[in-house]
């Protein structure tokens, strides 16, 4: 159900990376990694343990050598943590092209209710990427990522805050590289589905209600500290938080009433 | 930062479930899993795999064996699946104990906004379980963990939807049945904290707003199919549409206001 977006095979090679047409698919797989506030990421700890690891962080993607690149061309992951966080020694530690890893991001757009719980759906949006993570050590790339991080969760925050960071703030962040090997994400979107039998039934029509319940992340009114001394809500947060409750709000009831594919219509 | 929740060392052992204390830090982890609608699971794919997969999957906390046990006490993960789809084929044909797996769930409650980009935080909470992934054959407990799945996506839709679900409808779900080994969170809420050198220097403080963005999920007013009958939202979905907006919101707000742990107050 839904579609399904892939990385093109050669995506990651960035060597002919001018030679590589930018597909629709890239832009959407990187959009959906863009605009998670948490990013997903798997790593195997090692040989002794029988567990995969999962590790809520922040990431972006973007190309520091190319800082033009557009949002549906070949970029890196770059993911922020801990200095001495177990993800991070791994990556130092790592040999070859570096930690293998998995990231993964998924939104919920809405609640789907159909007439049979089968039927039932979400409509969302999520992507996972491959790729080898290996830690950020040119300190001009480490500022550029920490800059482009520290702006997605707050459009121009960086530049309104207390930068660059010292010395000290530079050794206590790391910052990981994920050249990207694949991806691949989904999107579902569109109203109920039902099969033929159940939509015939009117002893079932006539007593379940169906529809979608549109589902969005809302940013409310921001919260001065108790020590701020700036007096109105700056403009750079007034006016993200009006954007992304505009964005959210209408992609989720938009998605609603996007056409299903022909293979979904019974 | 923030509070770290751990399961007891001993809490998978259900032979002794009953001599178990249970504590607040089951409770805890596991509302995390119930309260959110995605999570992600990671496996190992297979010796010829280098990278980890990650799946998002609808799941919830419970007990078959004793449907009374408390949200503190363990429980087992149940994760619903399509019957072809790869971790269903892997926990099939795992041997021994069952497919390992780690499940992953994390929230934003806030952004928090501080006077430097390091200082800056989320308000959120996150919890992981690593344990063994067998399918459920037993299909009284298959039914039961359907159920459970289906009310925890809307309260009571099962009970209002077209139930129970036919052979077809048995055949094509698989539940993954989680028998948990150990588990752990971690909680941050408050408000903003900064260094003492950047809380004294006045061009700082009287140029930077430092606060908290709260963060929720909203739901809107459900939107009926084109090929619903029933006159009025229902009763269920409707409370479930107000219950829920006045928890996550409630949520959100008061973890601005938690206090912060001496050692986060410069």
């Amino acid at each position: 159900m839904g579609r399904t977006l892939t990385y093109s095979k050669h995506s990651a090679n960035t060597v002919n990376r001018y030679k590589h047409r930018a597909t629709y698919d890239l832009g959407a797989i990187h959009s959906i990694i863009n605009s998670s506030q948490v990013l997903h990421v798997s790593f195997h700890p090692g040989p002794a343990d029988a567990f995969p690891a999962i590790l809520p962080l922040i990431g972006q993607m973007g190309s520091f050598e190319y800082p033009s690149a557009g949002i549906d061309e070949p970029l890196d992951c770059y993911l922020h943590g801990y200095v001495s966080s177990r993800i991070m020694n791994l990556a130092r530690a790592s040999e070859g092209e570096g930690l293998p890893i998995c990231v993964a991001a998924s939104r919920v757009d809405g609640l789907v209710l159909s007439l049979t719980p089968n039927s039932h759906n979400y409509n969302y949006r999520s992507a996972i990427l491959h790729g080898y993570a290996n830690l950020v050590t040119d300190e001009q790339e480490k500022l550029w990522a920490m800059q482009l991080i520290t702006n997605s969760v707050v459009t121009d925050r960086w530049n309104n805050s207390r930068v660059p960071p010292d010395g000290a703030e530079m050794a206590s962040t790391v910052i990981l590289k994920v050249r990207v090997v694949d991806g691949s994400g989904k999107i579902r979107d569109g109203g109920v589905t039902d099969e033929r039998k159940d939509k015939n039934n009117d002893q079932l029509t006539g007593r379940i209600w169906t529809g979608v319940i549109p589902v969005w992340e809302t940013f409310g009114e921001p919260v001065p500290s108790a020590e701020n001394r700036v007096a109105d809500t700056p403009e750079h947060v007034s006016s993200f938080v009006a954007k992304m409750n505009e964005r959210n709000r209408t992609y989720a009831e938009n998605a609603i009433k996007v056409a299903l594919p022909p293979e979904e219509q019974h």
